[in-house]
Order: C-alpha cells, then sequence, then structure tokens
C-alpha cells in the first residue's frame, strides 16, 4: 500500500520555503503486536512547530532534516493488533504529514463525530487547549476585564478571544489586515480589532483600549508585546504563549524596553506557559469546551486546505500571516 | 528654634550630583491641634527615591524642586499636641532631610528600643518589608532552592539574601566589587557571590548556579538581569523589585533579550511589584522580623553617616554601589 509522506529536505538558513520540503512516496508499514496502522484523515499545520526547524530557542529539541514532517491528526484504523481499537475507530493520534502511520494504541485516543472532526485539531486539540489553560489558569479573568489578544485570527488567538466573551471580558485582538479585524469584530463578537501593520497602530491601540490593558495574551512578542506593556493596567497579567514574531528568523531580538520598569510600576505579572503542563486537566477541559461549541457560544474557525501535497505551501502562508482560524489539511474522507 | 533643611535645588539632567541639593537654615515649625513637632534622630538614604527626580518611569508622582527632600526617619517627640504621643516618645514619620519636622499624630508610629532604632529604617522600615514580601510573597521560595538576588549587599538585596537561607534555600548575590562579595558570603551567610564588574561576570555566574536558579530577586535590571535569565530553571520566578541600574539616566534602555520567547520555554513568572499593595501585612511582618533579629537569624547591616549635611554626598555615592546594607543619616542623639 503506497504512503505518500512529506518529508523535512533541508533547514530554513532564513526565512522557511516550499524547497525546505519533499513529497516522497514510500510503502506503508506494518503495525506490530500491540499496534494500529492509521490513515491519516486530517492533520495540522502550526505556526510553533516552526520553532523545531530552528536550533535555538525551542523546547522542541534539536532539528533534524529527512523525516516525516510532525505534525497532529484526526485518523481512521486500518488494522489494528490491539484490544483497544477496531477497525473503522476513529483517533486522534500523532499522524505526521503522511497518509498513513503506525503506533502503539496506548499513544492513540479514541474520538467521536458528535462534533466537525476538525475541532479535534482546533477547539479540542492543543490550539483550543493552550488558549483555555493559558486565558483561564494564567490570565486569571474577571469579569469586565479588558482582555487584549494578539495574532487574534489564529488557531489559538480566535479562540481565546471568544473565550474571553465567554467569561464576561471586554476583547480586543491584533491581526495583520484590516479585513481580519473586520472578521474579528463581525464573526467572532470581538470587541475591536487593530491591524498592528498599520502605521498609527499605537494610535489605534490606545483607541480600542480606553481603560487600559488588563490581561494581554502575547502570540507574537515583537512589537505588539511592546506597545500592549504601555498600555497596561495596574495588576494587570500578560501571558506569555508564543512569539511567532521570531519564529521565522534565525537572530530573535532583544526584549521590549519597559521590562523590568514598569512591571515594578504597575505590579504586572508576565508569565510563560506550555500546554502540556496543564495534561491531568485536558479531559475536563475538553468537556467544557466541547459544551460550548454545542451550546453556540464558541464558534472555532478551521481553515481547511484539500491535499497533502498542499501543506508545505499551506504551512509557508501560515508563518506570513495568511489564515484565519485553525490551519488544517484534508488528506482523505 | 533653628530648623536645618536640605532642600532639592535643581533637577539632575543627567547623574545626580551634590550640586542638585542645598542646605538652608529656617524657623522649626509650630505643631497645630492634634500634631506633633518631631525631633529627627535617624533618617533614610534610599536609591529609590532617585526615581522621584526624573520625569518617567517613576510611581512617585511627577519631581518637583525647593522642596525638603522626602525621607523616612526616628524621631523624639518634642511637643505634643494629641493625645496619642508625650514628649519624649519615640516614633518613626515622614521626617525628611531635616532637624525638625510637624506631623499629624495619625501619621506616625510609636516605636520601642527593645532593638536598635536604626532598624526601624531598615530591616523593620519598607526596605526590609520589600525584601521580606518580594521574596516570600512573590518569589515563593521553597526550601531547597536556589535564590539570587541582585544589588545583595544593598538595603533589600542584604535581607533577601539572609531571609532565603532561613527558609532553607541556596543564596547567591551579585554586587560590585570583589570586597563586597566577600563580606556577603564571610559576614551575611551567602551561599557564593558575584561580581558584576568583573569581565567574566557571565561565567561566574555559571560558576557558583551549577543547579540553576530558582528565583531572581532582581533589584536592578539591566545586564545582571539579561544574564539571570539565560540560568532560570523551568518554573522559574523572576521576583522585580526595583531598577537601579537605570535610576540614575534620563534615557532608560530596552528589554532583557530572551523576554518573551525564554519566559515561554522555561515557563518563567516574571513578577513586579510594590512593598504598599501589603500594607495590611506589615505588622505580622514586622513581628516575624524583629523575632528573627533578637534570635540573631537575622544580621541586618547599617551603614550610619554622621550628619544631616552629609545627606547629599551619601545618597550620590549609594547610586554608585558605595554602601553595604542600609544608609542611614545620624542627625541627633
Amino acid at each position: 500500500m503506497e504512503n505518500r509522506q512529506v518529508l523535512i529536505d533541508s533547514l530554513p538558513d532564513e526565512k522557511l520555503t516550499t524547497d525546505n520540503y519533499k513529497l516522497v512516496t514510500t510503502e506503508a508499514p506494518e503495525p506490530g503486536d500491540g499496534e494500529i496502522l492509521c490513515r491519516t484523515l486530517l492533520t495540522t499545520v502550526a505556526a510553533g512547530s516552526r520553532a523545531g526547524l530552528q536550533g535555538s530557542a525551542s523546547y522542541a529539541g534539536a532539528p533534524q532534516t529527512n523525516i516525516v514532517m510532525n505534525s497532529s491528526g484526526v485518523a481512521r484504523v486500518e488494522v489494528s493488533n490491539s484490544d483497544k481499537f477496531e477497525t473503522g475507530d476513529l483517533v486522534t493520534c500523532a499522524t505526521g504529514w503522511q497518509d498513513y502511520s503506525v503506533h502503539a494504541a496506548r499513544h492513540c485516543q479514541r474520538v467521536t463525530d458528535d462534533v466537525d472532526l476538525a475541532h479535534y485539531l482546533g477547539a479540542l486539540g492543543t490550539n483550543g487547549l493552550t488558549a483555555y489553560f493559558g486565558l483561564l489558569n494564567v490570565g486569571e479573568p474577571q469579569a469586565g476585564n479588558t482582555v487584549l489578544v494578539s495574532a487574534a485570527a489564529g488557531s489559538v488567538g480566535h479562540m481565546v478571544g471568544q473565550i474571553a466573551k465567554i467569561k464576561g471580558c471586554r476583547t480586543i485582538g491584533t491581526t495583520s489586515t484590516d479585513e481580519k479585524c473586520g472578521m474579528l469584530i463581525r464573526d467572532l463578537g470581538f470587541d475591536a480589532a487593530v491591524s498592528y501593520r498599520n502605521p498609527d497602530f499605537r494610535a489605534d491601540l490606545k483607541a480600542a483600549c480606553p481603560d487600559g490593558i488588563d490581561i494581554y495574551f502575547d502570540n507574537t512578542g515583537g512589537d505588539v508585546l511592546g506597545a500592549a506593556l504601555f498600555r497596561m493596567n495596574e495588576h494587570g497579567r500578560i501571558v506569555c504563549c508564543g512569539v511567532v514574531s521570531q519564529y521565522d528568523t534565525s537572530n530573535p531580538g532583544g526584549g521590549p524596553k519597559g521590562v523590568p520598569g514598569l512591571l515594578v510600576n504597575k505590579r504586572i505579572r508576565m508569565q510563560g506557559f506550555l500546554v502540556f503542563d496543564y495534561l491531568s486537566e485536558y479531559e475536563s477541559a475538553r468537556t467544557e469546551i466541547k459544551n460550548w461549541i454545542k451550546s453556540g457560544d464558541l464558534n472555532p474557525v478551521n481553515d481547511t486546505v484539500e491535499g497533502l501535497e498542499n501543506a508545505p505551501r499551506a504551512f509557508v502562508d501560515l508563518l506570513s500571516g495568511g489564515n484565519v482560524g485553525t490551519r488544517i489539511i484534508k488528506v482523505a474522507d
């Protein structure tokens, strides 16, 4: 059985391009005892995995070439050598960018199709859980707080804004275009949105946050962090989730002016987190998120690209700020 | 009755000098109803008050000239128009740099001479309380943690290191000279000390913290913060207490490289605080600190300069890193 795979062919010197990948066709692997053969249906393209392609400042370990690009996916069990699953079951697992993969059954989790399967890679996957734990456990929102989120149209950001609204907060997003600002307000219930590429960005941000900022959920670092810091209220919280502004470069820049002086004067807490630290709370979080989806309070956006062969292009495009919601590759029906 | 006063004569353009002050002699004020006339015995010289002399980045409000330099002090009641105090009582109040001052009785607090009176301006004053609440409430030390403190020979730092030892932590200090490093280890029980002016500072810091840093108590910002950040352990805490490296300049610099990237990867919490937020807990903290002094677990260092007229020189010298412990001006017996 043929297995198409997208391999990392070379590591990017500066900006990532589609030339850093190659598509190969191999033979699908055979599952051993206790293992299952999985047919990839959907798989992810995540900005965070860009960090795994450079040698520094990443929690993902040293980069390698000639391996299948790592990703989470939703798959259908084709062959099961485990009591835990039967052929036809649906699971989430680390499919990678390929048609077929073999996994120990204990590394796969059964899912049900009572919601759109793509949500398991978005709202119910790492992105959604990151938004959930970062905002609720690190940011500690109170009703009436002003919450700013950067990369607000992205996979994590568009969830943060909606969860903040569910918690009774005023929500402002930053994103890269006026078009995406409009979508945040119109479709996702943000109270205001600001394009960071606008030359008047700092003035726009000030106008959008007349009462200052209580929680800044930072997906970007860089200029947006620098501007947000000067609008923080006393006892504000900055949730440090990611530094997408610095992923696609081999030389990340200096830190924001105002650190640590403003942190002292305004008693600001700036705290980094990784979603994996909350593993023991994933199930209860997923239950709550699924309920929000079913009730219509949460409207996760999945931005689906057809075809495994289009994954590299979809990833490069994602890093340049070209998408809305969670970017997902549809590999098979 | 003559009252010598040290006034702020001009605001510093760059470095503070003694020329920014002038000594004048006026008539001592008369206390009104409910007020007391206080004879200053001891008063403080605090690095934090440098920020009040520049127009930005300060919690102390806009700077002014031709006013008495603000400071806390220990005073003896000379005349009392209040039921609360009698002539001869000892109090702490905002004496300023002058011989006599008048205060509403409710703004003064009685003290007792069961410990050296100078401790009320150091270990039991704002400096000691800052060390106490910053380390314990923000840093949350656990026995066995490694605690680094910058400006470790200073009024706050030398208390932080000793309280960390009381809590069972390994304690390292940074300071400006090898001589002060020796004093920290020999006299105050620090496990190690590093001079930040040494060209091998980063290597020295690494050698002094072989197991990384769990809590960094930052009194300085600048280069020490930049170096400490790269030695922080996962889930480490950076207590942002002050930015003495940036007080004596009109143009504070940029933030440390690694913010926010390292905060994310290592799940670091970086948190500013002001001691005034803990006002309701001052009394219980003072009781605990006084017990530590009496038991000999805590040895606060008071660095006493004789004579009100020497206060400006003592302040300029303090900002250049020339002192150990809490600098106090002895005004009268």
